[in-house]
């Protein structure tokens, strides 16, 4: 078999966009934990290998706005197992893969300030396409400020979308609704944003385009939002219920995540994988 | 289809003592917590109905020494899913059956005091069988106290065993081994015992008196450990270490195990199910 031949031309510069991506959302958490008083977190990077081709670089804050926060680029090749390369394009022909991607979970300290997901990809085969959204938990789900930062959320991925194509935002919305819902317990993960994959219009140039502004979007989306929630006061009974519903989220992410599946798959980094993994969680 | 009929005819006593393995459990785990100091911890009790036939109750402490422990039992019936009918034997005529089983967690505070898991019950599709076990998870892995207590555990179970199969220990031990293992780190989960599935040697009141022998030699096998350990004194650093050892146990329930599968496969009750999540866990 044979890559596709638009995304192998891009994966240099897909790959470098990632760590450029990586680069400065870290320096923009930096400089939130700077506002927050002493002691500010501070991101530590280590690279891994993957075995079979390929590696990665993880980035973790431990901070005072950042409980926890953890951003991972990946560049990875090789062979897909055969039950895995059953269920992914392009592989009739032979199971080679390449992959590269950037994907951050942050578990903030307060109750108040939403948890928050990112992630994009390209990946390759004898087909190629991107992937990427971002989306947003609150931990205190049905007030009025969890409705307040969620349509701010929202607004910053739909500006996004909108200036690449007019239906984009409906059909990536609903994706990420239907993606993050936990159907053992018939609840939505969080209040949603955006979800796509297997995005592949015949330009991988436009799609890496609209992949990159996705990327960007995440700053605007959620920085904001960190910036004015960090600081306000919460009682320890909202840090308890903080604690049992970051449970949902373990619980999404070990039973239906196919980004955690893909990674235990494809023998990635197991340190990197459960990064998204809360710092301190309660099922009481 | 019809029901197994060897199997059929042991149901209700099957089912009835499930529930008296439950009560004596119940109260061994309730004179612990007497010993342990002022406000005891006391079962609470909540039944619930499955939706499609049968149902279960759930006994849940909050204690001194067991921090969270639970004991479900349930009876269930209905019909597999098409794609879990596939992988249930003697579902080939029709996807009816009936289970029960009692199944039991325990997060003891003290990270000094291993968790413990037990589970025995009873399928019956077209055919019949039984499965079951118990597993011991030291909370301080790889220490004089770990081997000690799992030498116990595992002696208790190989003297139920001996009692009606000399091959049974040896088997049901490896068996364990394998089933509890998260192939993600390279671990075990814990220091194992024994498990089995499937028995149906064709003389199924034989297998039922091995199951309650497995069931009884639960007590046999970790009440005392439990006695020993309890009031052992530990370091903070102790019991975080604790915190995040609990994490394999969260990533095992979540990412493998069949009981769990089982249960949001059939619409178990979640709350039944995810009993078995440790009370507070860490991924630092």
């Amino acid at each position: 078999m044979s890559f596709s031949a638009p995304h192998h031309a891009l994966k240099t510069e897909v790959a470098h966009w990632f760590t450029r991506l990586r680069d400065r959302i870290c320096a923009e958490f930096e400089a939130i934990e700077d506002l927050a008083g002493p002691n500010p977190g501070r991101f530590e990077r280590t690279s891994w290998d993957r075995p079979g081709g390929g590696g990665g670089t993880r980035a973790v804050i431990h901070g005072q706005v950042f409980e926890k926060a953890g951003v991972n680029i990946s560049v990875v090749e090789g062979q897909f197992s055969p039950d895995f390369a059953a269920r992914m394009p392009g592989t009739a022909a032979g199971a080679e893969f390449w992959a590269a991607g950037i994907s951050l979970v942050a578990h903030p300290r307060s109750p108040k300030l939403p948890a928050v997901h990112m992630n994009t990809r390209m990946l390759v085969t004898a087909k190629g396409w991107f992937g990427g959204g971002g989306d947003l938990t609150p931990l205190q789900p049905g007030t009025a400020e969890a409705a307040e930062d969620a349509a701010h959320f929202h607004a910053a991925y739909k500006a996004a979308c909108d200036r690449h194509d007019p239906a984009y935002y409906e059909k990536f919305k609903q994706w990420c609704d239907e993606y993050f819902y936990l159907p053992h317990r018939n609840e939505p993960r969080g209040a949603g944003g955006i979800f796509y994959d297997y995005l592949d219009t015949g330009n991988a140039a436009a799609d890496f385009a609209f992949t990159r502004d996705v990327g960007e979007a995440f700053c605007a989306a959620y920085l904001p939002i960190a910036r004015r929630r960090f600081a306000e006061p919460y009682m320890a009974e909202e840090r308890e219920a903080q604690l049992v519903r970051r449970g949902r989220y373990v619980e999404f992410n070990l039973l239906y995540d196919r980004g955690t599946m893909f990674g235990l798959k494809t023998g990635g980094n197991i340190e990197a994988i459960l990064m998204s993994m809360p710092p301190a969680v309660k099922w009481p």
